[in-house]
């Protein structure tokens, strides 16, 4: 199976461009809820969470892992790689390949979470891939709640997304990376208040074109895999509103296993 | 020492009541940045959590304790008093009380986070004591992120009180709980958006005299408490973010030691 974890519902925005590059593989999710956001928390803290997170997928049988969160993938990779024996993505480079592939200007806009953004990943990244990328980042730490409390139309959310884009726009950035799998839900709002032009890069996408075009590569790995259009879903707290947002997410029935961790 | 404990931030409201009630006491205070928040956790894990934040403050010396959250209040007061043998104070029953004691017209508003509006237990308690009362609550997820984000005074925090507010707002509420332990950190906007005649009830201050007046009736258990003005802060994850607003919130410099938990 494909295992994939996040902190919370975030990463359902990864399940739903997996469903539609890999269709009939089979899924097992797990959201963290217990203890998301992981986007305020220390690198040592998200580290351990994400060792703990994997482990419980490879012990339900997953043989590759997606960690579908910025902050996971921006603190914990080298870890989980260096950890465990199997293929592991994570959805930074997809999405830093994608911009520099398709920006003009190479002019890039990154938003994500206050932990994401500390990192300094995706400029790091950028960098090593191009040289004359110019790049201006900006921590987005409201964007989550509004996200997860479901407001994804409403006026307040619109005015917070203009003030956190304002210094972006100003530098009149080409490309805009969505740095945090939560942000699709609001790529409608923010397409809009950062202009028509600018290219915005939705990560889950990305990564999901990834890893299609690794399994197509690695037939060996990809023959480990289940097939059967099974998608489990595990979270380490049941609550309304997760089944609520996966439910309308995914447009299908969900069912919430729990699991201590 | 008194044991204090929140998910995070919000409890450093009652610390600061607690130092100006109980000027010189010691008081050891457990912030669970790791797991926070709690209030869109379901109650099983907040029970979970409670049992073993209140484990390590008596493993640290605490003698009687304080949940400064209002969710566990709500949710894991129960457990906590069940497991351990010493007094415990939350956060809910004296802002009940002093609501009471000083609503003219009984009509009484609750704000406070998913979990704890969920829990139904302030409309409980005001019904126990008086069933005349009218009682409106609203639940309001976003207030905390707003307050860890550190937007104070912005538009955006003043419209979304607003919007949150409007409902108990036209119910012509005269007293209105602040349910959370992050709130008084708005209460400035809340007041004015509510309406100066309101009555707005900040529970941090309500168990700092509940506390006071317990230890003037039982000496046997003031006399365990030390009380030479020290204030330990441990934290099951260190942010700058926490020290940050912790500083300014308490006017002193904060020495944050991590814990595992």
């Amino acid at each position: 199976m494909i295992g994939i974890f996040d902190s919370g519902i975030g990463g359902l925005t990864v399940v739903k461009a997996l469903m539609e590059h890999l269709s009939g593989y089979d899924i097992i999710y797990f959201g963290d809820t217990a203890r998301t956001p992981y986007g305020t928390k220390s690198s040592e803290t998200v580290k351990k969470y994400a060792l703990e997170n994997t482990e419980f997928l490879l012990s339900k049988g997953a043989k590759i892992i997606v960690i579908a969160c910025n902050t996971a993938s921006s603190v914990a990779t080298e870890s989980v790689v260096e950890n465990f024996d199997i293929p592991i993505f994570e959805v930074i480079t997809p999405a830093v390949e994608l911009s520099i592939n398709t920006s003009h200007k190479l002019c890039i806009g990154i938003i994500g979470t206050r932990a994401t953004v500390k990192s300094g990943i995706y400029e790091k990244k950028i960098k090593e891939m191009n040289t004359q990328s110019r790049i201006y980042s900006k921590a987005c730490p409201l964007l989550v709640p509004l996200v997860e409390e479901g407001w994804l139309k409403k006026p307040e959310t619109k005015m917070i997304v203009k003030k956190y884009l304002h210094p972006l726009k100003v530098r009149q950035i080409d490309t805009l990376i969505l740095g945090c799998t939560h942000y699709p839900l609001l790529k409608n709002i923010i397409q809009k208040k950062i202009g028509k032009k600018v290219n915005v890069i939705d990560s889950s996408i990305a990564v999901a074109s990834n890893v299609k075009a690794f399994l197509e590569k690695h037939q060996e790995v990809d023959a480990l895999l289940s097939k059967k259009g099974r998608c489990s879903f595990f979270v380490s707290d049941v609550t309304e509103q997760f089944k609520k947002t996966a439910t309308s997410m995914l447009r299908r029935d969900i069912h919430l296993e729990h699991v201590k961790i």
